[in-house]
């Protein structure tokens, strides 16, 4: 599959997009004419960088309000789109993107636009160059692909086809399938585009909301499977207006967006039914090595300043010490098959608490396999001698993701560290699931790559009002729910009271037990107000004696027709804090209705400047 | 007025949301319930707290999904009812919200709701506490306050009333005429929001993007006007979600909503035709003391690290010096009737560079008493000895207002820096228009206090893409158009390079020989790129010599019906820079196709990191 973007995805100068675009290892770029304008750099000089960098010019975009009007405009479009193809020559530029008219059409009659279109064709001819013609979901009579084709059929001219933009189509709730009747050779471009979804006028969605493939709600899979079966295979480009990719790294942004079609190819692949390729297809369309889902959570690796504060919560809650690592400065805690590796931040590099999770899977180098098809990075890990080998890429918020083969039982390399010292209490039974705070500049990559590397399902997101903002928190999970993480996107721009800690939760089958015996230990658990079990008091029927339980134990407490879900939280220590739950019968949530008070009192506890486990 | 607020409207906690009110001079506030639930304080301390800090506890928030249900729910509901009717005896809270059902109701039929609505009164009775009935605009089947009046007076209950919210009528495009039909006994709360236009989904919509009055599209004056001709006297209370207000100083958003309050009363008096009052009205809705525009922009204050760089330019452009002020750290520089004080940031205090704007008005003091009672700051300048009284206040981002009767002619003050050096070229007119970018934090609070306090009409918002993510830009203009302030929202999220720089415009009849005459004193423009002049010969019939001379002197270009827009820009030099504006005919905007290649330069310039003024 061909890969192309539009410059106006990544964020900063022509000539930064340009190498973001090749760095990230597109094959092509759409050139957004408010990007020339503003470049110091000639056409000609933007036409050898491109090749420099190995990057194909794709289209020129956008021509706007062109066909059904007047005579007189008709004949100052025709003189504009001349320059515009001049420019194109200059450029090395073969194709030129046409939205459907917005402001200036007087007619929607098909047939005058098609003669219209037919008279841009020929002056196209001159320059050599074509135009594909794209209904855009606002345009003012031509608003769907159906209608743009009818019109390019009647036009019937060689230089005249297709753009078709995947948002466009499914914005307005369009069937697809049609796409299948349209001939591959006058379908000159095509537009990707994933977006959340919502209820919007559909011009500021597409303005502000579009998404990376795989990062949204569409079904994009079947729509390009509907694509490949025209036979169509030329470039599968990106367009994507997005306030935050606008103001993110572009060369984050531009990785994000390669890895986004590598998904996509890969569902396009699965929606055209294996073997991949079906009646027509020329598209190359393969497919990810698929993987099982984890068959544990291996391990947790927490990278903090507050080592000692770390082992004595770690300490209160049952964890017992295996001792440092053979050869490296991390140490290991373990209570039931919780395994939490535990050290202080490296050096030199930005890294978030959660820097590492082990993922125990049916076959590593599968899953490393995988994984580098997507393009994440991957990071070797130090061995010493006889460490067990273990493999692992970097997650876009730099945290680590490694990939061992151990299953259930203690993996090898847990005896690196050692022998555990005291007994193992056993009431943990394992990690419940992770809470991943991202910066908003990581948030939607970070969907994709969970999503897409580790096979991860999402769920709708929900929004949870902080003290500091709304946070929005999106979960992910495997098929088997053994790995679950919530992704928590932190307001933009509270600054430094809005950074939110990251945090880990372990399963009990008895929370108030393990309750009582860390408070025996000394524990002190996040502080939950008495009005909070004032109202889960008015809310639902509860046993006074459980409510007697929970508000003595600062146990929070969630019901739903399922089951229900009693947890507890640990003071943050620096950017990190622990959580305990116990689910009855099949609840499946996470307590969200808990969590703006949970918010409320870390803030509360930070602004108190409390000293912290006394 | 009685003035009220929600807790939900201000960020932190319920403590400091209540010191915010009080110290903002509010009369009450309304009760959140997650606000009082995520308090550590019992319900007893907080009403105590309240009152030691003067408010009245107006209202406990909300209660949801209470009628139109079966048998065996309304048991539940009313037994949910009464704890909370406690809770409210506890807090010493007189009167609840109740939210008209969302999620439970099963039947539309208003006889059953007033039933049912009529059985909670009785318990209400018990409690000694009212319930101030809501419809909301998204309700399963009460969502008008037509439909939810028509229930409270079918139910007929003393304890029972309605809440109208401002939002959720104006939302739905329902007409507030009806509202003089209610009995104001049976109006029991009041709640007013602004919004700005948008089509997006009414959930959203009011979850996220409520303003307060003033900062948004509503009629709200006229809806007042109504409610006040019922004969209502109660409070008059903001309910404002909003995804900044959330993330922002929760004082700073205090003062900016009794400031909406105040502005309010007044388009209220104005609503209701003078003299204010009419038929019924009990409610006091004084009006503010009219303020005419401003006969001229007397000066324009900037403070700046790179003093020395900004004298070189200003010469440049054909300002002359005065001379140091002869009590202050400040110069004055002159061009025609434009005035730059010049001078170092002060220290030990945030400072914008544009850090005082000077107006000739008739009446400064009857100004400054408008300013004062819109709850602005004053800021007494400090005077030598004979120095021209004048009176200033404060905007949201810490700039100064002063208002002096100097009108036309050269004001008095100016003698306090001697006696001009050279003479004046006069080329320049006046101050065009000032662009104020402000940060994300002050952008609704500075429309609200321009609009209001200087009485200056607002403009539609436009946005501009900028390299590091995407500029809203409101302007907002004096009815004489002699003042013209541009309010740019810098990106929330983008660091560093997003601190875009505030900008002058001075205007001129001749740009270009302006330009000239500045090149000859060695003045280098903000380069526009060639592309930039290939696009408006393309978008344009425009003739050859001038855009000779456009592309000659980087003098940019707009047009519209009205007529033509010629610009040109200075480098920034540190966070300011300055513009040369020539309008022909009746242009009246600023370039706004322009901006995105003007910010791409800005930019451009910064990342290559050239000298500034070589």
């Amino acid at each position: 599959m061909r890969t192309s973007i539009a410059t106006v995805c990544l964020s900063g100068t022509l000539d930064e997009k340009l190498i973001a675009a090749s760095t990230a290892g597109f094959d092509g770029v759409e050139i957004f004419e408010p990007d020339l304008i503003a470049s110091p750099r000639s056409p000609e000089e933007i036409r050898d960088r491109a090749g420099e960098l190995g990057l194909t010019l794709d289209l020129y975009q956008p021509f706007r309000d062109f066909e059904g009007v007047g005579p007189e405009l008709l004949e100052q479009n025709l003189r504009r789109a001349a320059a515009k193809f001049a420019l194109m020559n200059r450029l090395g530029i073969g194709t030129m993107l046409l939205c459907s008219n917005v402001a200036t059409a007087r007619s929607g009659d098909e047939q005058l636009s098609a003669a219209q279109l037919r008279q841009l064709g020929d002056v196209a001819d001159r320059f050599g160059v074509r135009v594909a013609y794209e209904a855009l979901a606002w345009g003012r009579f031509v608003d769907s692909y159906e209608a743009a084709a009818r019109i390019v059929r009647l036009a019937d001219h060689p230089r005249l086809g297709l753009c078709l933009d995947s948002f466009h189509i499914l914005s307005r709730g369009h069937n697809p399938e049609a796409i299948e009747t349209i001939p591959a050779e006058k379908i000159f471009f095509v537009q990707m585009a994933d977006a959340p979804l919502l209820s919007l006028d559909v011009l500021s969605w597409s303005r502000h909301h579009r998404l990376f493939p795989g990062e949204g709600g569409f079904d994009l899979g079947t729509f390009m499977a509907h694509l490949v079966r025209t036979g169509y295979d030329g470039p599968v480009s990106l367009e994507i207006f997005n306030d935050t990719f606008r103001q993110a790294d572009p060369l984050a942004t531009a990785i994000d967006a390669r890895r986004s079609l590598r998904w996509l190819e890969h569902e396009t692949a699965a929606a055209l039914g294996a073997p991949a390729g079906g009646r027509a297809a020329r598209m190359s369309t393969a497919g990810l090595p698929e993987v099982d889902p984890p068959a544990d959570v291996n391990y947790v690796e927490l990278r903090t300043d507050e080592v000692p504060e770390l082992r004595r919560l770690l300490t209160q809650l049952g964890f017992r010490p295996h001792g440092e690592h053979r050869t490296k400065p991390v140490e290991l805690w373990t209570h039931g098959a919780a395994r939490v590796v535990l050290g202080a931040p490296d050096s030199g590099r930005p890294q978030p608490t959660v820097a590492g999770i082990g993922l125990s899977v049916g076959d590593p180098s599968r899953a490393l396999r995988r994984a580098r098809e997507l393009f994440a990075p991957e990071v070797p890990r130090a061995e010493g001698e006889g460490d067990e080998p273990l493999v692992g890429v970097s997650a876009p918020d730099g945290s680590e993701v490694f990939f061992g083969a151990g299953r259930g039982a203690q993996p090898m390399w847990v005896s690196e560290f050692g022998t555990p010292d005291g007994d193992d209490a056993g009431m943990i039974e394992r990690v419940d699931h992770l809470n991943l705070a991202q910066p908003w500049q990581h948030f939607d990559a970070a969907v994709l790559f969970f999503h897409s590397v580790l096979d991860l399902r999402t769920e709708a997101s929900v929004e949870v009002a902080a003290p500091v903002g709304l946070v929005r928190s999106q979960v992910l999970r495997s098929r088997n729910d053994v790995l679950r993480i919530a992704l928590n996107l932190v307001p933009s721009g509270a600054g430094e009271d809005a950074i939110l800690p990251q945090h880990i939760a372990f399963a009990t089958a008895d929370v108030l037990e393990l309750a009582r015996a860390a408070r025996a230990r000394g524990f002190r658990p996040l502080d939950i107000p008495s009005n909070y079990y004032d109202d889960i008091e008015a809310r639902y029927q509860i046993d006074p004696a459980l409510l007697h339980d929970l508000r003595e134990l600062n146990v929070m407490y969630d019901r739903d027709d399922a089951g229900e879900f009693l947890h507890f939280y640990t003071h943050p220590i620096g950017t990190v804090f622990l959580e305990v739950v116990e689910r009855r019968g099949a609840y499946a949530g996470y307590g969200a209705l808990n969590a703006p008070v949970r918010l409320a009192a870390q803030y509360q506890h930070r602004r108190a400047g409390e000293g912290v486990l006394t």
